[in-house]
Formats: structure tokens, C-alpha cells, sequence
């Protein structure tokens, strides 16, 4: 890989001779329980699965993602992970020019240059990165014909407001615009379903929303996405001409169980929410950070303190420094929101670095 | 999935309504003895690595197919099963006009074709299915830039000598046209060391080896694949464009725990090796069949009676029907080799069908 990412714990395991189990990892965002339980007891089962071909339908996790989104599969595209949903946009629109609302996810820009589009960012202002959806559509250029937005966002936390999204989605139809939103953290925010786009997806025919089950079900090793499209015709020219077997049979059974994990999912909602709350009243303690509003499970801080990840390495702790987010400046970091005692062990390397 | 792959178990499973277990599939072909037991092993080792995103550079794996395959780690490109390794090729050498040598595995013309690369079949004949290299090279027209084998062909088995495949590779270098053999089944063939290219891949730019390790160590469903290209521009070109995390981490690491299992590689070949003589006798005694002499962990046949593998479904016995690749006809079918008491379940079948 030629691009870095921020949480590469193999590399900090071996350069820095600790085990992984040793270090803490505040650089990716995960859910910090852990995997459901279902996915090591259906473990033995799902590996006696990998003795074939994959259905090539996938039709079991098909039918649940289907259902769980209440759509038809002719919406939905399964991926390997929300990235591969991501290059496969950018393969198949081959947009001209695509606005992309920054600082965020490097990898949106990465994958619609891949495949010849022109990305133009839209950057939010540095005092509170809130999006001023009235300023953004009135700067859409004639020549745009892709927007994509990450909500929440990524590095950020930030929300954009529900009926600015509308008002949005609106015009982009009406430009004849693709309006992509990238949901892949909408699981851990404090209303889900007012805050998702999905109920536009069967009457806009220029709305695609990308979705996650790596972060919130805490399995990013298995990849495992999907993205749901308005435009049906999209989602079948992504089927037709795809590699086949592209989801490995572990990942979509193991999926498939998280899937299904009411208890872990509620468990999980109520966790976040409540060390959210917690975790970022403890930061707002510090008078050298300036802390965002985050509604992920991670946080985003900004210090004058720029070196603040490499003097954390010194206590095993991963961040991720977001300097080199198009858009950014030297200062600004993100946490994962992880296990209440983890957090404190941050909390505690933050007031002997800061000396607050 | 519009194109329809011969072993779809789990479409096979619901529509005769008999568990996965229940069905002798000789469609699809895949290591009888199963995976190695260091798979299983390493299980619970492997889920835990999901809870972290795979390392970006899949360091282990890529050392540990480096010393397997004699070469430095930028003639390689690790795959999520081979085929992504062809569809990567088919997108990154965009080819004007590729000669495919025919009849063959269909994922190569719908790779190249998807990437704008006109496929065009050579044949082989009907008679013996050998391939004729000094007709197979005058048959080279000007507009040629790639040709593609697989060795030992799939469905045939039949594999192509050593000395005309260098002929073929001098040719194509002279010519500035690049070889990608696909060499998925090569280490069921008698002789792996005499027959594979991998040597040459350090001595000819316009060589590409694609290697498979789904079929020999039992686990098409974990998607595990490689690439090894002598022209080291192609493989930075293709890590640096491509999605983060294309392979996840249980295959990454299950697929580590097959490649040390030498007790396992060896048992996989010795019994492959006596078992594929067995089986080819037995079905040579067969008046009403054309037997083939495979290479590959299935054999591969002609018979007049063309509805052979439906027949064999009240027996709950899955057969390829090879009618639909380009090239063939009704009546040629392939079976993997499977168990021994399978593959008599089989001839038993047959017996009972053709009434020899």
C-alpha cells in the first residue's frame, strides 16, 4: 500500500516490538466490545462453509440486509467492506466531475481519480466544521455531476442536519446530480433512523447510500459493506459485469450472525452513547484541546500540542494524527471512543503530556 | 450473478431441497482431503485478528509466498482468489486484442471483455484437446497484445509441454505481446517443478504467472489468490491504484497456516496423484465414455448421452455440464476427483445410467 491509512497497529506492533494485545489502539474505529457472540459460536460452522464456492448470490445475507433495510435486492449491492462499494461507484458512474465535502475519508478521492473523475473539494470551516448546506449548493458548479458526503463524518463526527440533506438531494435531482452518502458510522449516532437517507433510496433514482457492518459489529478483518441505489440499472450493471465471488464465505456468515444479534446491537447503541457523553465531557476538561461535537464512535480534537501522537506511542497509545486529511492543518487528531478504562488510561497520558 | 458457474451447491441445495452435506459435488474442483488441519488450529487466532483492519501490506503472507515462489515482493500481488488477480491484469494491461486459448474457464473473457479488451478464442480440437504451438504461433495476427493459457487447462486437465510454452514466451517477448499463464491447478500435475513458469518470471517483462491457493488447499470459500508478473512497473501500478484491504484477514491468515502444512501438501499430492490414475482407469472402462488424461484434480469427458448430469441428480450427484463454454459441445463433462468411496459412488452411478 502506497497511501496510509491511520491505524496500521501491525506496523507500530513491529516497529515499536510490543504485541498488538499491548497496545492501545485509539487510531480505528471499532466497536470497542468486541465482536457478537454469535460470530465465534457460528465460527466452526462458517469454516466448514469456506470447503465452497460462496453462493455467488449470497442470497441468505442478501435476504437479511434486504430486510433489516426494507428494500428489494435489486437496490443493493453487497461489497467487500463499504471501500469496495466505494471503488465500485467510482467504477461504474464514471462521473466528470464529483464535489466531495472535506476534510474526510481519503479513500473517496483515491478511488473516483482511479477511474478518471475530477474531485473537487468542498472544505468546511475550521471553527466548528458544520455544513452550510446553502453555501454549498449555491458554490455546485454547472459542471458537477457527483456530490458525496460523509455523514457522519469522518474524521469529524460531525452531523449534517436531516432537511438541509433533503434540500440537497432535491436539487441534485433536479440537476440531474448523483448524490452519494456515505453512512458507514450512522449506527453509533443518537437517531439513527432520523439521521439515515435510506428511506429516499426507492424514490430518488440519483441517491446511492454506502453502509458499514465492519465498524459497528467490530469485524473490519472480514470486509463486509453494501450499498443501496435508487438507480436500479446502476445496481445491475455493477452485478453483471463484477468479479464473481468477491465476498469471502467467513465474512458474509459471520456477518450474516452479527446481523441477527439484537442484544449485542442494543448493547452496543447504549454503550456508545453513554461513554460518548462521558469521554467528551472528560476531554472538554482539558483547557489545550478544543473539542467537536462527534455523534461517531471516535472524537475529534484540536491542540497546539502537534506532536501530542508520537508522545503517546511513549505510553503504547495509537491516535490518529489528521494532518495529512486534504484540508487539515497540523493539531488535529482522532480517538476512538473505546472500553471506559481505556479511555481513562488516554485521559491520564493526556494530563501528563498536556500538564493541564 | 447473471453468468452461471457450474458448481453452485447452494442453489443446487435448495432447489432439490437436500442438505449441503447430502450432495456428492463433482462440479466444483476442490482438494477431497479437505483443508489442513492447521486451519482449524489456527481458528480462533484468526478470529481475533478481525478485530483489527488486515495489515494494508499482508506482510506474513507476502513473505511467506515470497520464499515459496523464489522472489522479491514486487513481482507479487496478493489476491482476493485468483480471479481478482485476472481481473486486476484485465484492468490495469488494458489490452487491445488478447488471444484466449480455448475451450476454457469463462472468468478470463469476462474480465478482459469488461475492461474493453477484444477476446478472441484459438481452439482446440475436439480429437485430443493438445495444444498445437507452432500452429498456435503462426496463428498470431499482428493486432495481437496478450495471450492467455490456463495450465493444466480447465475443463480439459490437459496440460501443454514445457519446451513449447518457452517457444510461446520467446515468441511473445520478440513480439511485445504479454503471456499470463494461469497456473490454478499446477500443483496437482505430476511434475509442479518441471511444468510451472514461475522461473522465468525474473528473466521475461511480459510474464505473468497466476496461482491459485483454493483449489489445492481446500478453501475456495476464504478467496485466496496470487500474481506474479516479471514487468515490476505492473505490480506498483496496480498496489498503488488499488482498494485498501482487498483480501480479509481469516483468509490472509488461514491461508498462512495452509501454505506451512508440508505433511498436508504432500498427502494432498500423493493422493491425488494415485487416486486420479484409479478414477481415469475406472471410467476408461466406460465404452459409452471419452476419458481425457487430466493433470488437474478433476477429468474430463465426452459422452453421447447428453443429459448425463441431470440423470445424476436423482442420485444427488452434482457433474459440470461443460456445453456452455465457447468452444464445446453437448455432451463433454468434467468431475473432480473427490474420496475414493465418492468417486466409486460415481462410477456405481454411472453404471447404473449408462447400462455399459
Amino acid at each position: 500500500m502506497i497511501i496510509k491509512h491511520g491505524g496500521n497497529i501491525h506496523e507500530f506492533s513491529k516497529k515499536h516490538k510490543m504485541a498488538i494485545d499491548d497496545i492501545l489502539d485509539f487510531s480505528a474505529n471499532i466497536n470497542p466490545l468486541g465482536m457478537s457472540k454469535q460470530v465465534s459460536k457460528k465460527l466452526d460452522e462458517a469454516l466448514l462453509q469456506a470447503l465452497h464456492y460462496p453462493d455467488p448470490d449470497y442470497r441468505d445475507l442478501m435476504k437479511a440486509v434486504s430486510d433489516l433495510e426494507g428494500l428489494y435486492e435489486d437496490h443493493i449491492v453487497l461489497g467487500s467492506g463499504g471501500i469496495e462499494c466505494i471503488f465500485l461507484l467510482a467504477e461504474h458512474l464514471k462521473l466528470k466531475n464529483i464535489k466531495i465535502q472535506g476534510p474526510t475519508f481519503v479513500e473517496y478521492e483515491r478511488a473516483f481519480s482511479k477511474y478518471g473523475s475530477m474531485v473537487l473539494y468542498d472544505l468546511l470551516n475550521h471553527h466548528d466544521f458544520l455544513t452550510d448546506m446553502d453555501r454549498f449548493i449555491e458554490d455546485i458548479s454547472p459542471d458537477i455531476d457527483g456530490i458525496l458526503l460523509c455523514n457522519p463524518n469522518n474524521p469529524t463526527g460531525i452531523l449534517i442536519d436531516k432537511q438541509a440533506l433533503l434540500k440537497l438531494l432535491d436539487y441534485a435531482k433536479q440537476e440531474n446530480i448523483y448524490l452519494i452518502i456515505d453512512e458507514a458510522f450512522i449506527d453509533f449516532v443518537d437517531k439513527p433512523h432520523e439521521t439515515s437517507m435510506v428511506d429516499w433510496i426507492n424514490s430518488y433514482d440519483n441517491l446511492v447510500v454506502i453502509k458499514s457492518l465492519t465498524k459497528f459489529y467490530g469485524i473490519p478483518g472480514l470486509r463486509l459493506g453494501y450499498l443501496l441505489s435508487g438507480d436500479k440499472k446502476l445496481v445491475l450493471d455493477i452485478k453483471s459485469t463484477r468479479m464473481p465471488w468477491a465476498i469471502n464465505s467467513m465474512a458474509a456468515s459471520l456477518g450474516l450472525a452479527s446481523l441477527s444479534d439484537q442484544s449485542y446491537i442494543e448493547e452496543t447503541r447504549h454503550y456508545i452513547l453513554n461513554e460518548r457523553k462521558v469521554f467528551i465531557d472528560e476531554l472538554n476538561k482539558f483547557t489545550k484541546l478544543k473539542v467537536f461535537p462527534s455523534q461517531g464512535n471516535y472524537i475529534f480534537f484540536y491542540t497546539k500540542c502537534f506532536d501530542l501522537d508520537e508522545q503517546l506511542k511513549d505510553f503504547g497509545i495509537m491516535i490518529r494524527n489528521c494532518s495529512n486529511y486534504v484540508g487539515l492543518d497540523k493539531g488535529y487528531f482522532r480517538v476512538a471512543i473505546k472500553k471506559n478504562h481505556e479511555n481513562q488510561a488516554l485521559i491520564h497520558a493526556l494530563k501528563e503530556i498536556l500538564k493541564d
